[in-house]
């Protein structure tokens, strides 16, 4: 694309200056390249895109093209963590003006199948969600987005806590603020686990990748616990860590598979199942925006201290904010600042 | 034990004679011998056994000893799925009188542990279940019994539908029950499958051990289902059932894992999860039986045809029984007439 | 709209002749009249009626020009029981084809507020229903609707069976579908207790309208039911009915308030509240459709016997069909066959 | 009852001094008396009572020597909220040993019956319950109870905290404890409100007693939620206090009644019905004391505020506090310390 006319065809021209986005183009490579916006539908918005973080499947996409059974055939822009202010609202949209800073919830599902009838909507085979191929994503100067799905943000919520989004950790504070009484953490990370501590878990436990220390390792969890324990989260999902969940839940008790480790697992699931504990399965998630922003508003939850670092949007800091996240370590949550 | 002496010893002595019971006492072997009753309690009633059906657990403990975690170490009466006659009632009890004929419910639970309090007493880990080592079980003349558990059969139900319960096939007849438009059985086993079919499967589908077959099969049931499958019942319990249950299963459906034949499954937990088909377990049973007597006395389920042999309570019979039941083959319930 | 040329300007014209339907001009007044159809969307269908049942609240419209705070303010076309025959689909639909047998789920939800989002659309504020002003319903020769509310008929069902719904009788009907084993019915009239009695009810309590009655035949209906009772339905919804289902059903038991006879209500809330004895209500229906075509495809439902009355689609016989309607006596479901 | 020797014929004898107990011996008449304990069965223990709290229903049996259907027509030990220290334990109790600082769950249920064994043994018709006639209460030196109904307290949990259980302002801490992301407070008290407030309470609302501001106070309660209210608890059970909570609770919204004020109600139950909002009822508790314990244990919830006047265990003394609980005004927990 040329310089010069092309602003001139672009949408974003009229709207506030050329769009531009992070195109995912080829394995490990990153372009800042304009993005011709779609029209503005009646019940659509259009926001100028404020902060928006790197998730795992980002990094993986960049690294792999591919994430689950989604393959990238064709270049596109990433990114789904986001939020940001809306510049102009469609017709019939009266929930939002211009200048609503808002975060988006990324999926935008079909409304005629039985899943999004049943209220399970996050199950649509129909979904289009911001950076699942071939559907763009939203680390761009703007995006057009059902209203529907702009949630705005309380007046002591940032763009940046908009953009957070649960995963690993946040499942902690999740659980802590739906009433969890007491929560332990097992983690192979010190940092994570330092981490854990600090936002307020009842008791951390350093675990290893073996196998074969599973089974005093439930020992340990359940000590920390000293209660039967009711519910457990796989944010993982190997066979160890769901071996764990599964022995070291009460009779009676779920397992929350939310990792994704492994595809086939090996698991003694029989013996859980005849203490009866079941085995829950998630997929992204429903109606999850309203009540993250009030938790956060009412400083139930907390998630600033997840974000540990931040980048700008040029071609240099997009790349370098991928690397970091790539490379864990002490990066969190890496976050754009647009 | 001769005559004479002997039943001046026992508590059957002056209720109704001598009471025998069929005592795993090796591997492999049953023995016809005496079985002292204990004491009537206030709210205990003394019961004259008039069916006891043998179960897959009964085998499994003559030919090895053992039945999961659970081991025969001394010898144990063996038998729990039966009905018989009230022939005493204890002080505190109003209802039931002698006379009246009941179903079994074989477990005794503690109703102290949190389990009992919450309503799941099926998980208390102080039950005492009749033939579950070091619990005698109900193959015998006489049992005492809780008489909060034994409940009273309707007239038009014979004591023989009084000691059937919840198996393999039953699941069917419950589902039907309770109200599953359409219900599909998938087996390796012809017979069995012939059997579902008269008992009113809306379709049978044979199916092969070999794990390679699993694909297509999942296709075969899902077309013969002809719309989404919202629960499926694993009464088997190795990988392959529990695999082909698991991608069979529509996204936000249910797997139920009844059988027990695997402990460490290697299974695709994670795409299951990631559909949020969720695992559910199951341990024998819980406020069952009311309603299960209910839905024989109105005809919704008729378990007559599932019961194959019958056979008398001498020493070749009992033996005879319990190789018919082992054999499998056509046998699907062996039941004794007492 | 002119005279002659009119059905030129008309889709009806090109669509299969004219649209006719059934208007309430006024009350106590229907007229029928052309009825000119909105343009077919990319994921609509348009379908030719063939049966439309009159529904209560037909009725109610028709003799007082409003039903709860709904309010007929500008002539609206009546109707919302149906089943056609497809004969034009939409660009985008891919489920249908002219020629395919539907029955058509009359509410329209906006699938972008948080009730729709939670798959409790029936509660959607925004709900477009037909025959709820202002939205025009659909005894007429032809309406447009969307593609994924029109569910296919099994061959073995048919138009007048497709066009029938929950309502009254057929609760009773669904119980035992989603098998309650045992139903009463309660009544103050002989004919629907003879009806109830041939569609299956296991007993039939005829009841008065005094409230000094109840105390008795709350005792009447306990021990028809033979057992505690753990579901009760108030079809009717005054004082006494509701008081009757309050006190008649079981400690933690639940009873469904599905009538809405009175508004305020006198009721023993608190003694029934204090036997955790919940109240739940509904409103019209959700994901009903699939579930109980299966129903009656298989067998397991029979609303034929409902129908009592059959009329064709002339002035006349609309006229004289409502009338039917409103009498009540012997007549149940009235039907068009259109 | 004799002077002198009596106490040698006491089980308070031997176990640590005479047994002291308030008697209701008659209206507005309480007498310190002896009070003889029952054996101790082999899952029993001996608690020495240290705190006892009084309640509405204590009031009320003393001023009227009813409450509900039940009537005091022998002398009975008033008093059920209660904590204290173990002095001796059955020979079955491994759960607790002499010392231990424990709360006492009130209630003992039969274990037998069907609702028993649902867990839901709050409703079971044979319960025991501390001041319920025609059963003794355990405002006492000592009083034996089943093990498993006494449970341990947290070593940084006090004897009085022990003492509290759920009711009125209890209700916003439980809501806090369990997640509720914001809790509007509406009461006819000044001095509760300011309680209310003090206790975290998100918003305040003033209403009065009179039905007639009911509609205007709906919508400036909703207003100070600020959100769709989805559940609403009435605490106080009159035609007005239920009225408001089921117009101003969400569609498809829950009330749970826990008041009792009025026993026939005169509410408009069928818009709420038809809006889908269910009444839930609430009858004392179960399966209560362990997680609260682990809420006050862990700081959710802090019940020391509540206390706000506390007497010994003298004649006067409990005199004084029972007409100090009487008056209301500013005592709401008032507590015995023994």
């Amino acid at each position: 694309m040329g310089k010069g006319g092309m602003s001139h065809d672009n949408n974003g021209d009229d709207d506030g200056g050329e769009n531009l986005a992070a195109w995912l183009v080829a394995q490990n490579t990153l372009k800042i390249q304009p993005f011709q916006l779609p029209p503005l539908g009646p019940h659509d918005v259009r926001v100028r895109m404020k902060a928006v973080g790197i998730c795992g499947s980002d990094v993986h996409y960049l690294k792999t093209l591919r994430c689950a059974h989604f393959v990238v055939k064709e270049p596109m822009v990433i990114g789904h963590e986001c939020a940001g202010v809306i510049e102009e609202v469609g017709s019939d949209v009266k929930s939002l003006v211009p200048g609503d800073r808002v975060a988006l919830e990324p999926g935008i599902s079909c409304w005629r199948c039985e899943y999004c009838k049943e209220g399970r909507y996050n199950l649509c085979p129909d979904m289009k969600f911001f950076a699942t191929p071939p559907v763009h994503g939203s680390l761009a100067n703007q995006v057009v987005h059902p209203a529907d799905l702009c949630f705005k943000l309380p007046d002591n919520v940032s763009l940046e806590e908009g953009a957070m989004w649960p995963i690993g950790l946040v499942t902690l504070l999740a659980a802590r603020a739906f009433g969890a009484p007491k929560v332990i953490i097992a983690d192979v990370d010190d940092h994570r686990l330092s981490v854990a501590k600090s936002l307020g878990a009842d008791g951390v436990i350093k675990v290893s990748r073996s196998i074969q220390d599973a089974d005093e390792e439930v020992l340990l969890i359940q000590k920390a616990m000293g209660a039967l324990i009711d519910v457990t989260f796989d944010c993982a999902g190997f066979d160890k860590t769901m071996s764990t969940a599964l022995t070291a839940t009460r009779a009676g008790g779920k397992v929350c598979l939310v990792g994704m480790g492994h595809n086939e697992m090996t698991v003694p699931l029989t013996p859980a199942a005849a203490r009866e504990v079941d085995v829950i399965g998630i997929f992204r998630y429903k109606n999850t925006w309203p009540l993250c922003l009030e938790f956060i508003r009412s400083g139930k939850i907390d998630v600033k201290p997840l974000i540990t670092h931040r980048f700008g949007f040029s071609q240099k800091e997009v790349e370098d904010a991928f690397e970091t996240s790539a490379r864990g370590g002490d990066a969190i949550k890496v976050m754009f600042n647009l």
